[in-house]
């Protein structure tokens, strides 16, 4: 009973339009479905990294579109941590739900540091993205470390 | 000649995507990520034909929400056909690539379809969406058909 409270609590405050019940036929379609959208920001901001740390050439208008899509992007997770989606073929760690607050902060603080990067891309400057380009990693990375099973 | 102008669009659009090479550091990444791409695109593309089909409520915003995405989405899997990306953990058809001006006409109507489906969000009313929904829903079989292996 307690976890279903917990679950249904996780649920309300990582939906953004309907809860995720209403959203995927099943649990196994919600992993599938998250684990794709972070596929697809993370190709999209390791062309970003890769323009940040000197591997590819800088453009601005590529710069802009990537982050851009990184931005999209990091909206659609979230409401794909609905009841059921702790289990399965996920890296998802239980403290996402046992720690829910902690771990809407963190993709809180995410989300912001992608807003910052997207501000620096629309600036149109190399040094902009570089400057913007670790707090964001960083921002990647800890939600990895407290939430992702190795 | 309003379908040439519309094809050297099409082409221009073509030609300003990066090799795939470029974009990928080995053909697995390009399968995974433009596998989930069509994932999330499939997501946001079924919650409109809930809608369209009167399993879900219609809503305005949410449907233009989901349509948006849908249009992002459809943009980015073309990238990932490059070299190397025919074998692996893929149901790609080997048609994709001995017959790419068919592939890419099948990918041009998709990508028009989808246009007129974000039109018909747009319109905000369920009717145009129906209306829209039906031909871009065929537009995604017709390559499924040809192009994918069951």
């Amino acid at each position: 009973m307690k976890n279903i409270f917990r679950l249904a609590i996780a649920a309300m405050a990582f939906a953004t339009l309907v809860p995720a019940q209403a959203q995927f036929a099943k649990p196994e379609d919600a992993i599938k479905y998250r684990k794709a959208s972070y596929t697809v920001m993370a190709a999209h901001f390791g062309r970003l990294g890769a323009m940040a740390n000197g591997r590819a050439p800088y453009d601005a208008k590529t710069a802009l579109e990537n982050a851009e899509l990184v931005s999209t992007m990091a909206k659609l997770p979230w409401a794909a941590y609905g009841e059921g989606t702790d289990k399965g073929d996920t890296r998802a760690k239980s403290e996402i739900w046992t720690e829910s607050a902690k771990f809407k902060e963190a993709s809180d603080k995410m989300q912001v540091e992608i807003g910052k990067l997207n501000v620096a891309a629309k600036a149109g400057s190399v040094d902009a993205l570089k400057a913007a380009f670790g707090p964001a990693a960083a921002s990647c990375k800890a939600c990895h470390d407290n939430f992702r099973k190795d």
